[in-house]
């Protein structure tokens, strides 16, 4: 697999970690149009707080598959911890609903940046401290060429992935992607979070973003291509619409961005100069 | 129509409100998957920081339409204000991106609830102050008996609704219904902010929630649970899934939860002793 090689784990720092993962779906009844009775399943959705040394950081609402990577990705792309050595370790007790980020830094500073208490729920995520738009500025994301063949045949390759959804429905997927290949997929009952598990194991793993494409299955908010530029990604694939906003940031970050992307169709909304329609499709209806 | 019958406006105690609600869409080009230039329309997505007095209270992401209605909605499913005879004026400017909630109440013990500063966003929304689940104790909510043919009567009459959606998709709707009719229905790039919108129109109308139904085209999580349950609504339909944990609520807090409700199609997951069978269905194909 593509991932592994372009990864050299063995030279990198790594803070100790639990193995908490849960299983992500569990049954329930419900009775259908017909009155029979059918066995369905559902997404679990868990409260998960964070916490840095002695701060409280958020409560997010989470599946519950992958807390360490999501608590990682969660501090990063919030710009709270920028250099993955100063974590010690990431213990997750779910008898607490916890996550326990130790470091080896002095965090004084912290107490006015996030106040006494906050608790976060919404669609399993949404806190944003610290000053992201400055950050910004700074990125400078290069879209590669991409051909309309590949993407075609990505779309395919993510068909295998969305495990949750088909069985239980309620949930988002995201996954980065290189080429054709899916190198990472999650689903979350929060669109953020799946960005933020991602973003985790990139982070743990030296992974660049430069090289990749990030699809998910929910809508390209603000905050969404925000994310996404933070990773470094310069293009992004989606099956759902976009916002006013999110166009406006994708195209001032020069993020290479599809909408309604599924089957044959797609809509390039930036970017569209990178990419090379090489597929004769049918004739079109209208 | 009912909604205004069901309304004493006229005794009513109403702050003073700005009419502030923006157009929800705005025009963009997209390129196709055959190269087709197309002429599109977007959902806007906004910043809109409330404020009330000198407190700086969230930063929401909104779609823009009723901006008065969702701060006030916000405020009252937060239960950050419980009386509106608090409020004396809510004040939108645009050109700063803020509602102004002016009150007659001191509010000197915000300063340790709220601390010092909190900007949200995710999927337009997030923050939950206080102790919304302890409020959830106190709530005995009673659903009503529902026929299966007004159900249908009722995702019929939906249809007509979802404006947004059908030109620019990128939304959630949400309406508070009652039988067969939809009294408010409500689009947002934040189905939390669609929610909020029409709780603070009950707000400021005094409308009931007990004998009302709640309809979303988004998913049933614990947060969407707990929201409608506080509105006093005993009943609610989703076009999408639940979560585990918003299965978990609606028993706990007796509210009649119908998913995936579309066409002739739905499961009750909660409350099916409510229902009344009286539609003969076409023989079933599996």
């Amino acid at each position: 697999m593509s991932l592994e090689a372009s990864v050299s784990s063995s030279r990198r720092y790594l803070p100790e970690m639990t193995q908490a993962g849960l299983t992500p779906t569990s049954p329930v009844t419900a009775i259908d149009e017909y009155q029979r009775v059918r066995e369905m399943h559902v997404a679990d959705e868990r409260p998960l707080t964070i916490y840095v040394d002695s701060y409280e950081i958020v409560t997010l609402m989470t599946i519950g598959s992958h807390p360490e990577l999501l608590a990682l990705g969660y501090l990063k792309n919030q710009g709270l911890i920028q250099d993955l050595k100063e974590i010690k370790a990431v213990q997750v007790d779910w008898e607490v609903a916890a996550v326990a980020v130790s470091t080896f830094t002095n965090r004084d500073d912290w107490k006015e940046r996030l106040g006494p208490r906050i608790v976060t729920t919404g669609c399993g995520q949404g806190t944003v401290y610290g000053d992201i738009m400055e950050r910004l500025d700074e990125l400078k994301l290069e879209p590669q060429t991409l051909k309309q063949s590949d993407v075609y045949a990505l779309l395919k390759n993510l068909n295998a992935h969305n495990d949750v959804y088909k069985s239980a429905g309620a949930v988002h997927g995201c996954a980065l992607c290189q080429g054709t290949e899916v190198l990472i997929f999650v689903e979350d009952v929060g669109r953020h979070n799946a960005v933020d598990a991602i973003a985790g194991r990139m982070w743990l793993e030296g992974i660049e973003g430069g090289d990749k494409l990030f699809y998910t299955t929910g809508r390209l908010t603000s905050e969404m291509i925000i994310k996404i530029a933070c990773m470094g990604i310069p293009a992004l694939l989606s099956r759902s619409g976009i916002t006013r906003m999110g166009f406006n940031l994708a195209k001032d970050l020069n993020v290479m961005m599809f909408s309604r992307a599924k089957g044959k169709h797609f809509l390039v909304y930036t970017g569209a100069e990178h990419l090379q329609y090489d597929v004769e499709l049918p004739a079109r209806e209208n």
